[in-house]
């Protein structure tokens, strides 16, 4: 541990708000809790730093003090990757104040923002350039980029334009030492050296500190059009999504799998949330056509896909939206579920990929085997479909409420986990598609991980981390 | 060096011609000389194991005794990546016959190749299967899949597509110690660990053996149609570029930009490759449009888009196709100029990227300063411009030929290349932006890269190969 000088040596690397001493409980308070409230844990101190040396004089205090570092950006993580453990003896890096955008290119399309900068803000900086930066999920108003690319975020636009790691050329890094990589280029072709770009991005924090990144920007599309459409099984979703790629190719840009009971619990919840469909089903599928010129052409585009869809008897009912108002209703219903699940108890959440061709037997096994042997709770499955990701939710039973009632739903995570995990591995799948392992799933990924894998990434952490200060306990066990 | 009996127990595990010694210089002499005849080296041996226990085998008997490995898929790279040096000391390992195409699942869109597959024969089993894979570059019916993916290929769909490493899922790896690590999954999501498979991916053999790619597959265009076009300038071109980026989004496939000499020499040397346009121009662009559903909308979307940018004032003159034949004879311009140029003398290459912003400067300034401090060379400039990726090459005088005149016009390439790449430098590029770095770039590419980058690749490559057996003194100093 540091001594008071050492510390006092650091504050005066800063004026203000910048250091937030860890004997001042009530300013670290909220960097030492995720926004769930899972994960509680003790610090040294906060630093946020609002510039790239200040990033580098932390790093080189940490390092020279042997203090582990923490880094968080928006902290709207699910797997509890960004909050200390209890022993008080990190600190934790915000990158929240880390906040600019450098630069703009429309030409090259692509724009560079700092680690701190808000999904949202790099959303809007490319916005009023005319262009459009497609990463999207339910916290954008809150996470960072620097976060985004930590966990390698997806989200709902993926099957068009790619996770968040498909979206970024180029990084500027800060290593544990303290030193700096300019990797900043805005380059869609470089073999100039191994891909230490890609290393980073999806590493949680546990290599180094994402200080900057080069993101590609798109041409925004003119118009969409949204339609939810009701179909009898996962399979009958599998044709539609076939046949819509066929047909609207990229213009498809994207197509979410919901259950019947997604959308009871949204109308149950969230009384605005209209259901357009009156036909009964017991899935829905959500999907989106963009067109570059209109948005008429956008919907013509899509009438025209489900029409042949309907004919070949994929769809048993579809609601077309006809106008801006109408598009983003439907989105609600898709956006509000993980808030109406919440409001139905404790969630005990899954983040599964398989290959898409596995999908439709992968839920109706796996769906089969939980109510057999959890005949107690309920599943709410919904998710990315179009790139092989589910959120394969579980809630309580309808009307168990109380704090006895959650502590035994929650009593069954662990062995719902290891069935639908092992379904998923059985499955040549992942158990964690988009949210990242952090402390959450670290341990369960090692039970399914390649053996040879695993000792290549402890040499990568002990080639990159040789102290093992960057966030530890992470993504890695100790 | 292994003892004669060493030799004995490799040979034993292969029948045939699956190794060749090295006291047989008619046998393994293929395998020692790239494919321009521009590096020569020498070799223990050549294994050509098919399966991937014999590459397994092969990896321990050469880590056991201490023996390098030389990875070789077809041999057609540009850099010197794939041949031995003069010592005698490597053993060549070919993935020429590991060439089984083990899935395709066209739910998952996504196909499951050996190393030693041909690009032609992997996008074949696509296309069979209606599928399109859109990996495209003139070698395509000789170099492998193992080998775009350790050089990280390029080519002339990769606006659109991407280079091999956005189309690579998962990989299967031989490890220096002949382990093999299974990740070989079919996943568009996944976030369970470092990112292993980004880093083999352009790593050119140094790290391990890539044996077999999961590889995403696209929908199978209907039809397509392709311009050539006339521009004033690079910045006109790229106002072009833009227009039919915001016009057409995905459904543009290819832009290509070619210098007045490059079409010059196409018709000089392919006198069955007819120009269709009359109009002298300084530059050309070759653009193609695909569709979803018909060539017919293609070509109306194409139409519809030239008009739009002829009115604007970018464009000088068009001939857009009207027929497969049509559309054939103008990729053909695009595709033999190196050919042509190859007919001309000696060529010094560059495979050059910038921003796309910064390339019509690039182009005007460094032709500038090579005209001047050169006069004697001509410029031969094309490539991919949509990418930023310029094949920016240099031919000998008009009419030099002679053992002497060679050899006078090689002795530039030093100077050459010292000027074109530290203008690169100075406008943010890269100095090998498809081709890797081999031994051809090696050295340069050390002078231009960041310090800090240079010694985390350093610390990669003693994590993953601390003995320096992979493919030694290839992409980085030995």
């Amino acid at each position: 541990m540091p001594e008071t000088a050492d510390l006092d040596v650091l504050r005066g690397l800063f004026t203000g708000r910048l250091l937030l001493p860890g004997d001042d409980p009530a300013a670290i308070a909220p960097f030492l809790v995720d926004w769930r409230g899972r994960w509680h844990g003790a610090a040294l101190a906060v630093a946020q730093p609002d510039t790239v040396d200040g990033v580098c004089a932390v790093m080189r205090w940490c390092h020279q003090h042997r203090v582990p570092v923490v880094p968080q950006g928006g902290n709207t993580g699910l797997s509890g990757g960004s909050v200390p453990d209890d022993t008080g003896r990190a600190l934790v890096l915000s990158l929240s104040r880390l906040n600019r955008v450098r630069q703009v290119d429309t030409v090259n399309n692509t724009l560079v923002v700092e680690a701190g900068v808000t999904l949202a803000a790099v959303q809007q900086a490319a916005a009023e350039a005319g262009r459009l930066f497609p990463l999207s999920l339910a916290a954008e108003g809150s996470c960072t980029i620097g976060g985004n690319l930590a966990t390698n975020a997806g989200g709902v636009q993926v099957l068009r334009y790619g996770n968040a790691r498909a979206l970024c050329l180029g990084l500027e890094v800060v290593t544990p030492e303290g030193e700096l990589w300019q990797g900043l280029h805005g380059l869609r072709k470089d073999n100039t050296g191994y891909d230490l770009r890609d290393l980073y991005i999806g590493a949680e924090g546990t290599l180094g500190i994402i200080t900057a990144a080069s993101l590609t920007m798109f041409p925004r599309p003119a118009g969409q059009a949204v339609a939810l459409v009701a179909v009898d099984t996962p399979a009958a979703a599998l044709q539609l999504l076939q046949h819509a790629q066929q047909q609207a190719a990229d213009q498809l840009t994207a197509f979410e799998l919901m259950s019947e009971l997604c959308l009871k619990l949204v109308a149950r919840h969230m009384p605005s949330c209209r259901m357009p469909l009156s036909t009964p089903a017991p899935w829905f599928v959500l999907l989106e056509v963009s067109h570059p010129q209109s948005a008429a052409l956008a919907s013509s585009a899509l009438e025209s896909l489900l029409e042949g869809a309907m004919e070949a008897g994929w769809v048993l009912d579809a609601a077309v939206s006809q106008s801006e108002t109408q598009r983003q209703a439907l989105w609600a219903l898709r956006e509000n579920i993980s808030e109406a699940q919440g409001a139905e108890g404790k969630t005990i959440k899954h983040d599964i990929s398989v290959p898409i061709s596995r999908i439709a037997a992968f839920v109706e096994a796996t769906s089969a085997a939980v109510a057999q042997a959890f005949p107690e709770v309920r599943l709410v499955v919904f998710g990315h479909l179009g790139d092989g990701n589910l959120h394969y939710n579980v809630s309580p039973a309808e009307g168990a409420s109380g704090a006895a009632a959650a502590a035994g739903f929650l009593a069954l995570e662990a062995p719902l986990n290891a069935l639908v995990h092992d379904a998923v591995a059985a499955a040549g799948g992942s158990i964690s598609a988009e949210h990242g392992l952090g402390v959450l799933r670290r341990d369960e990924a090692l039970r399914y991980r390649d053996p040879v894998a695993h000792r290549l990434m402890l040499q990568v952490k002990q080639a990159f981390d040789p102290l093992g200060l960057m966030n530890p306990g992470k993504l890695l066990p100790r």
